[in-house]
């Protein structure tokens, strides 16, 4: 039995959105953020970097990563070009793609800062500098550009990169490991499209040599020896196949394991990929945000302990963060079929994911917190308020090629089987091996909504398996109007059939707001409760209450009564209204004292912790006391 | 009428504890802490660094803070010493300071690393080098032995040393500020014994230069223009007498506003009084723990935001920065003469510096957590267990001069009056300026009881005003059996008579376990309540819970009972008997779900928190949760 199921397809347009959340995300993302985030590019130097034109004392001295944001959105654009024509973009695509062509060495080599900066220090520190990771990123924009717009010239060009690579790192070359990991998950890709072994094996020896002795980067002589902090934040701590919990920076950690499990899959690794499991159901389980955020501490932006989870100021979750599990999960639900990772692979993509961007498109989070209040400190960033652009733009960047491109987490393949992943409104147009067409049109309003119909649009024998989400409770599936199943979710529902254009499935998910609990070990949320209404998690702004959202008490005796979205949120995205307490403020002064606080009755209105921070600077909560901790 | 109202005399032989709280610890500290620190500064080579032999390659290098921590046992073994006459230990005195002085230059510079390994550094980096903050703890060593045992040796020794720093630093010299603030209090001890205007004026230069313009560690070049973070670290972020919030490094803050507080009162200089009352404010009722612990972020070991209190693993509390906050107490407390400076001072005291160390008197903590729980990361050091020893020692050797000097803190004098500050057991023998001799003997077992009984043991005629503690709601004072004063503290009560030996006042402080609740800005304590008893603040330990103290509801209507102290902890510490529920923990392996958790009634002893962590390790919390969050 082979270890890869199913796949994604590789023409993204298999799928295309068709209204609802991420057709309105996807919307903004081609019409504000890919141009905002590439007169970023521009205006900071990243793009003209390439011209390798630079010299000691001026200014916009190509940085060390600065290849990556480029390349990032270069990917951007290439999925902006696949959904909606635009000449004027494609002729900039086009002088992009030339720019950093031109820049690539004889050898290969394509690197801004080591050819026109420190063109001695090439491959001299991959510890701290972003050499392979940029590396990663021009092959994954090269790669789209390829697939998604059948444009060959940067994938040539990567490919001689990827060659240079391959002849210079590897058993019996030079050994190397990337600081920060991204190099794996690129050469799959190039592996995939190319179909050259090389890449795959390039990628295994990357994945299969971290972490084995003797040690590389003590070698490099960029980490102590016994430096047991540094090791675990790259993910060098133990051989990978030898790592099963999530360690050190986020990022690279999901970026790691995605490449990790694309080699499994690929050379039917059976003990990597249960090591990838296994960190998996440790972020899982242990250390994810209810958002899907990932990272307890900003320093280090880092996993920390098991049920370390605290909301505020020490948090970092940052959006790359979640990006880079939602990338895991697909891998993992194409390698094995388990709904789990559709559950957390949603969970993430509705919340922390979403969460990162403005409804404007041009403002972003690094940070996501669960709580903010202006007695919090912000360590890593300042007030929580998102920003156009950072110093280190790796959000932004990561933001424009992923919003153009999310419709691949819609559905899987498998030889004659459709897996429907997310019953968002979309168009789906599938043509198997054997020749079969799967053709469907999903509507509802999924997530905000729980009543999905699927209409068949084209006749055709294959498997439609629908998932039936982890969080509900009672799902309902009709075909035709005929029951074929009732029951909790967390599985697949397979349906085999004959099927005919003008079938009609629907798939009925009861979705009522609820109080969600915190396994109790997360002490921070220890007598508080979460509230969610299907994949979405909710929050209170201070924003409209008549006190702050610190002083708020919900009453989870009362369930939260679905209400109109306020002013300024998108209509579709209803609010809950919620029941409870609000504590007076202390008339004291004191910082300690004997005495009782007084409580008036209040409703607080929670809205898509996604869509919190759209209407003004506010507080928030995601974890709300409660007006009676043990009821 | 002049600044300084009350001073502590120089003699702290006038106060001799009898028994209870703090003799216990003294004694601790003459039988083991005094030794242990003495054999780990001999061990680590911190005291034959002043042999000046060091070569480079020879290992024990002398660190650029070393200088302060011998001197800072020196001062402890100059205080055990005026305690308990011990030739051995009086002869190994002798022959420190002996080494001591050896290693004195020519033009009186004394300091180990920038003679033996970084000579021609001398005075290169004020900002992170140590260098007069090593010199501070030499002169506060040099006048503990002057003032406590008559010896002058080492005093000449510094006052050499200090005229040196005299001839170097100030107007029309050079400038200079310290980074780590102590040379102002030191020097401002160095006055006062030696009465020499020279010194009080480098003091005070050194508190009215910092923070002006230019800003002299930019011109040093360690501090980089605009970083206002490292400028708020040290406190240079404003002139000393425009600074009123505490910020950055708690220890240096504190440090520094003790001796600005000297300067003020020694200079009447009613602005930097202002600056210092000020900031003292913004501790009392912004900044500081209910232990009276500063510092709520580990990483700069500093101040954040007002109230920013988080409990685990992200807060500090330095066991050094109680110690500095009960000096800077004293100092406000003579100038001012309000009660508020004592309450903060005991509370400090009693909680958050004892708690610093182990009963056994040879362990320490640097950082104190008010919360510990093992599913919380402990960013800075680890797991929160007391150590013999760090290679950054300040607080074992802070503790060891703490500690054999507290009876200073026991009262203070004005020109015919006494001010008890501190009711615990002692004795007292102080003779005024005009020959009047006021001697008492002080017993009841403060602060764990609350009958205090005073006994008057020589005729004199004085003031003795007795603190009514701010925590007391309902104080009694009878003097020779009849009632003088009814009524809530957060005052002295001054009884001006004829005294009579044999005269017996009874001072009654109700002193109920009780429920306290934190400033609902303070997030993280929402919903929570500490318990205190007087002055002493208890704590949860979840060994004898049966379960996890992060499980356990304490219901606020059932008063805590007093209980006999644990097995293993001294057996005049009351416990206190809370009741209330226990969560059970969660059946379910998921982090987040719906569902109530169950309770059962439990009760929990509470214990004082400075007696935490005595009986093995455990997790522990402070801030307890509740049955009913609004009850």
């Amino acid at each position: 039995m082979p270890l890869v199921k199913y796949s994604t397809p590789t023409d993204l347009k298999e799928a295309r959105f068709t209204g609802g959340l991420l057709a309105r995300r996807q919307q903004i993302a081609l019409d504000t953020t890919i141009p905002a985030t590439m007169a970023k590019t521009i205006e900071t130097g990243r793009l003209d970097a390439f011209r390798l034109t630079w010299r000691p004392g001026q200014p916009k001295k190509p940085h060390v990563f600065w290849d990556s944001d480029t390349a990032k959105v270069l990917e951007g654009m290439a999925g902006a070009l696949a959904l909606r024509p635009d000449p004027a973009l494609e002729a900039e695509y086009d002088r992009w793609v030339d720019l950093i062509v031109s820049a690539q060495q004889p050898d290969g080599y394509l690197n801004t800062h080591f050819t026109a900066v420190e063109p001695e220090k090439r491959f001299a520190n991959l510890h701290d500098w972003h050499e392979l990771y940029c590396c990663g990123h021009l092959i994954e924009a090269a790669v789209a550009g390829y697939t998604l717009l059948g444009k060959r010239k940067l994938l040539d060009c990567l490919c001689r990169y990827a060659d240079y690579l391959v002849s210079y790192f590897g058993p019996g070359k030079h050994r190397g490991w990337p600081g920060h990991e991204e190099i794996e998950l690129a050469l799959m890709k190039l592996y995939r499209v190319t179909g050259k072994e090389q890449y795959l094996e390039l990628a295994q020896y990357f994945v299969n040599d971290r972490g084995t002795e003797p040690h590389f980067f003590i070698e490099e002589e960029q980490t102590q020896a016994g430096g047991s902090w540094h090791c675990t934040q790259n993910q060098t701590h133990a051989p990978v196949r030898r790592q099963f919990t999530a360690e050190g920076h986020a990022v690279r950690a999901m970026y790691l394991f995605a490449g990790a499990a694309d080699v499994a899959g690929a050379t039917d690794d059976q003990e990597l990929l249960q090591a990838c499991e296994a960190v998996f159901e440790n972020v899982r389980t242990r250390r994810m945000y209810i958002t899907g955020g990932l990272g307890s501490c900003f320093a280090g932006e880092r996993f920390t302990t098991d049920y370390d989870l605290s909301n505020g100021a020490m948090m970092y979750a940052e959006s790359c963060a979640s990006i880079a599990l939602v990338f895991f999960c697909q891998r993992m639900l194409n390698l094995t079929g388990e709904e789990k990772y559709a559950d957390v692979l949603e969970r993430t993509l509705f919340n922390g994911v979403l969460a990162g961007i403005s409804l404007s498109g041009d403002r972003f989070f690094y940070t996501n917190y669960l709580e903010v209040d202006e007695n919090l400190c912000c360590y890593n960033d300042g007030s929580p308020v998102r920003k156009e652009w950072f110093d280190c733009s790796c959000c932004p960047t990561n933001f424009a090629r992923f919003l153009t491109q999310m419709q691949q987490y819609v559905f899987s393949v498998g030889d004659t089987e459709l897996r429907l992943h997310l019953p968002v409104d979309v168009e789906i147009r599938h043509q198997f091996a054997n020749g079969m067409v799967a053709r469907l049109a999903v509507t509802g309003g999924y997530p905000y909504h729980g009543k999905v119909s699927i209409a068949v649009l084209e006749d055709g024998e294959y498997t439609l398996s629908l998932r039936l989400p982890g969080w509900c409770r009672n799902a309902v599936v009709e075909v035709n109007g005929e029951r074929v199943y009732a029951g909790a979710g967390g599985k697949y529902l397979p349906l085999t059939r004959k099927w005919s254009k003008g079938d009609c499935l629907t798939l009925g998910l009861e979705m009522p707001g609820e109080f969600i609990r915190c396994n109790s070990k997360v002490t921070t949320n220890a007598g508080r409760v979460a509230v969610m209404r299907g994949p979405v998690v909710y929050c209170v702004e201070s924003r409209g209450l008549s006190g702050e959202v610190r002083n708020f008490l919900v009453d989870t005796d009362r369930p939260p009564e679905l209400a109109p979205a306020p002013e300024g949120l998108p209509s579709d995205a209803p609010a809950l209204r919620l029941f409870g307490q609000l504590e007076q403020p202390d008339e004291t002064e004191e910082l300690y004292f004997v005495g009782r606080p007084r409580c008036a009755p209040c409703t607080a209105l929670a809205i898509p912790y996604a869509l919190w921070n759209n209407c003004g600077p506010t507080n928030m909560a995601v974890w709300l006391r409660t007006t009676g901790a043990s009821a």
